[in-house]
């Protein structure tokens, strides 16, 4: 295997900046495109494709931006798993790299993301289950729902096997030391798998509404979702780029966190 | 970056027969779930979906294998995609570590099946856009279209440098020597990108057919797509880990190819 390429622009600063895009594109999505047409009226509302009103202590905890708490109804499942699973996931991925200050710290971070991209994702996919259930739509035919229940499940496994290893109780020191390359390994595997899942949604969501006819083939709304797919796969490929690139001085940070 | 996970199972085996299931799963969908279908009547024929008659010489050329040349009618598109970018493509990345002889040899074989692969995937396209043109459909609206069209361009654009720069006439060795970390991961994105597309493509066309009413969410053809789907997942996942994995003795032979 070759060494992995080094990287010389500012990939950090990129990742943050298409990870906020990404966020505030789905964001403007269901806002501009989906929550327009939701809010015109009650009975509209509770028809409109994925909007699931927000149990009060739930929307208090949550609590993500003033946007989403400000919107009486919103579609919740998209913009979740993606602020979660993709945006939230990928600055965690990058967090032994990104914040400053001593391993522990990082250690902190990181797994304190990943249990708020958990906790976001666990929340979307209550979302979309009761959707469905008020909508009498099958649950789980779709691949999409198939990759996403995956890298769900497979999401709360290693977080739950990461926080047992490397943070309490702790595993022993070789303990720690072999499952580390398969956290990162399966972390990668794991984020990977949330973008083909959120592409993949983004996809069925366009041809459900084209096939419906509430929007057209190459329609604003259409080519905004194309973009924001597109976005979500140059975004997945500089995350995995900066893990892998040694940059100056960093090669053996994330090494050294099993430590 | 941690070091990469050691397999202890037999990786590349188990690539091999995955791959050979993913294109004989591929086949078996074309040929028993729509093939079927397709072959009744001459006029459904043309009205069946993917359908295209292959132009004689192409057909000759193409010989891929006794099934597909005993059809005079096929789902050309996806199964070339399938065996093209992702089957041969995933033997091609690991040729370096699965073929025995000198360096020159496995360097040969990754870039006969890597051409082979492109001349499938452009024979797909072709395929698809006649079938868009036969249909009026519009070509290029899709997400799946535009992953599908990114993929192939950077394919083709590896397979050109790589041969440039690698086989004939060659860089200089500083040259071959800064590119091959870009070559490699480049060539991992490009393969997870034909995984991600392969599995839209797919979504997208069990949901054309359930939309169509021409299958049901739950009918057997549906979950087989579903299943499909997920084995290239796990393809993909087992590919890349049997590139990064160092393997007995073979940690260098990657990295020696640029010498």
């Amino acid at each position: 295997m070759a060494a992995a390429p080094a990287v010389r622009f500012p990939v950090f600063g990129l990742v943050r900046l298409l990870g906020l895009a990404a966020a505030a594109g789905i964001l403007f999505w269901a806002v501009h495109f989906r929550g327009g047409m939701a809010l015109s009226t009650k009975e509209e509302s509770k028809l409109a494709i994925f909007n699931v009103r927000l149990p009060r202590p739930l929307s208090i905890i949550l609590a993500i931006s003033h946007i989403i708490k400000s919107l009486p109804l919103f579609q919740v499942h998209p913009v979740l798993m993606l602020i979660g699973l993709v945006a939230l996931n990928g600055e965690a991925l990058l967090a032994y790299k990104t914040v400053p200050g001593t391993k522990k710290l990082k250690k902190l971070v990181h797994l304190a993301l990943q249990f708020l991209a958990m906790f976001l994702c666990l929340i979307g996919l209550w979302a979309v289950w009761k959707f469905h259930d008020e909508r009498k739509i099958d649950h789980l035919y779709t691949l999409h729902s198939w990759l996403g229940l995956t890298c769900i499940i497979f999401f709360s496994l290693q977080w739950a096997t990461g926080f047992w290893t490397f943070w309490y109780p702790g595993g022993s020191r070789s303990g720690r030391a072999s499952l580390l390359p398969w956290h990162v390994f399966f972390g990668i595997f794991i984020y990977v798998l949330a973008i083909a899942t959120s592409v993949s949604g983004l996809l069925e969501k366009s041809i459900f509404m084209q096939s419906a006819k509430m929007i057209g083939c190459f329609s604003t709304e259409a080519m905004f979702m194309n973009v924001l797919g597109m976005l979500l796969v140059l975004l997945g490929a500089l995350v995995i780029l900066a893990i892998v690139s040694p940059g100056p001085g960093k090669i053996d940070t994330y090494r050294g966190s099993s430590e």
